[in-house]
């Protein structure tokens, strides 16, 4: 069965689900009976195309190369999808699966709520990494999807490929979870780490970061916490059931945390990470992202550098950590294809 | 849907299994609409049970937690499974999964391939935490289940309940394996914290262990390495379609290990472990189990106690790693519950 997709956006994480689709096109289909067909893009800033009988993505990230526009795949020839924006078309592609991966807003969750709404109310599944829909208006959409029979699926949003809710859905099956606990934030994480190992001061340190494309230009949404915290809320609802937003936890970032208190600590056997957490308490949820300081027997006090992890603790199973990359191309586009290949086994049965 | 179960062999995990299901019996009914009737039983010591309705598993035990034998179930009733051996219950059963869970037997994998090959070749899918047939047969025993269009399940065989097989089926979809490398003996891992953490010599580490219950009289499957390496083997197997033996691979126990070279080791900022690990090289497996001295930033590094571990170097996620239990009553009979909840899953489709 070939699995027809729309990307909504178009950047780094498209384009490394792009790669893998040619890279492991063979394997997959192999392995997994699996071949695709990208059938419409649609990027903000580098227009749509629509083609029911598939894009050459080879051709397209050769474009994309060059610095040209998507539309420019059609050079000379009509493009109907030219003046289309992103809801026409996904009304107007014949997808299985939209992968929205536009940029995350935190505040509003747009564009990309309605897209996601657009796509389930138009008949297709939708997978994302796109931490705002998730955040925001996670039960609604899981609801808009069951109540279509569609998927919405989002295992990208915590930390790119590293499993999570796959992880939890097939690993765990059958636990209750006491506690969540993670480091959900690499750039903080990185330049904590850089702080202990090196002796670095903050400001240094997270010019590093910058410089090596770990921290943005302005890195208020990960060293104040709203990126850990976005994902916190996000595991707490998925995981917890815990329908809360983000001002329903404690905040606070890593700004506080001088060098000498970080060494200080290091003196005494401890390690200061940034650490997300949530449970559920006498019916409530508790999630916090916050400055701690572990013991080194801790899981989360070998995570160094850019690195993120979680600590799952269990009824069955007790502690589980599972660590891995928290960001990147390749990472991010590897957790929309295993959104699609579940879809694809579903939709395949 | 109902599934119906036969557990062959009712020791630790056997138990640990039921216990689950009267724990969990409403929690797995509401979550994935799974309901289970175990409809027999055999246990080489304790004797056969076959209730075609499904037998009252608090009620049984509570006769085993008396010391009582399995078949006291129907005392003063008729008990047509008393003179049979678990190849006669696998046979008549109406069972639809069979739960292998003899001893391990690394040698010869009986009785427990036989109880395998029976359940398969009298249309029953095989769930096993037993590391013998999946060490020794996989390939062989693989073969059979597809023929017959059955699953034969192994999740529990290499770190009991943290997940492995189910993680890299769900969650690492696509990756191709550069190198598997893990602490897969707790006793070993206890034994070498224990030198190194408390300065112990190694007869002192051992005696604790065994006072403690995680190191049998004979420790030897243990410390010489040769518990680690049926579980390398069977991932090499499993995971990198190598069909080795355990001759295949090369085996090095802790027991050349002394506390001064430990001791040495961490004043370099280094720690030993025994490590399994197994890649593909030219075409063949190198699969090996040996202490390796691994710098401090290495994630298995951190792993101290009796837990477990395991690093999947991938071409698309990197380095993923996940630590948790690597044996345990109730942790083991979860790989089995989740197993059988995979396979309920398809058979409710």
């Amino acid at each position: 069965m070939t699995c027809k997709i729309g990307l909504i956006g178009c950047g780094t994480v498209g384009q490394g689900l792009l790669e893998i689709l040619i890279q492991k096109k063979e394997y997959l289909k192999k392995t997994f009976d699996f071949d695709t067909k990208v059938v419409a893009i649609s990027d903000m800033l580098k227009g749509s195309l629509l083609i029911p009988e598939g894009i050459d993505i080879e051709k397209l990230l050769h474009l994309l190369e060059q610095g040209k526009r998507i539309d420019a795949y059609l050079e000379g020839k009509p493009n109907e999808a030219k003046q289309m924006d992103a809801l026409q078309v996904i009304e107007q592609c014949d997808a299985d699966i939209i992968a929205e991966l536009t940029y995350t807003d935190i505040q509003t969750a747009e564009p990309a709520t309605s897209h996601v709404k657009k796509a389930l109310q138009t008949g297709k599944h939708v997978v994302t990494s796109n931490k705002g829909p998730a955040t925001l208006f996670y039960d609604e959409l899981k609801k808009m999807a069951e109540e279509n029979n569609l998927f919405f699926r989002i295992e990208g949003t915590v930390m790119s490929g590293t499993p999570v809710f796959n992880l939890f859905e097939h690993g765990f099956a059958g636990n209750s979870i006491k506690e969540i606990k993670g480091i959900l934030n690499g750039t903080t994480n990185f330049i904590l780490s850089k702080m202990e190992e090196e002796g670095m001061d903050y400001e240094d340190a997270l010019k590093l970061a910058q410089k090596l494309g770990y921290a943005e230009a302005d890195p208020t949404a990960d060293v104040e916490g709203f990126d850990a915290l976005a994902k916190i809320v996000i595991l707490s609802n998925v995981l917890l059931q815990g329908n809360i937003k983000p001002s329903d936890a404690r905040r606070e970032g890593i700004t506080s945390l001088c060098r000498e208190k970080i060494l200080e600590a290091k003196k005494d056997g401890y390690r200061y990470k940034l650490i997300a957490s949530t449970k559920e308490e006498k019916g409530r949820i508790e999630a916090s992202v916050a400055p701690q300081k572990l013991p080194l027997s801790d899981p989360l006090a070998g995570i160094m550098g850019a690195n993120n992890a979680l600590t799952f603790d269990m009824d069955l199973l007790g502690k589980v950590t599972i660590q891995g990359p928290g960001a990147g191309k390749i990472e991010t586009g590897h957790s929309i294809l295993v959104d699609i290949l579940t879809i694809h086994h579903h939709l395949s049965k």
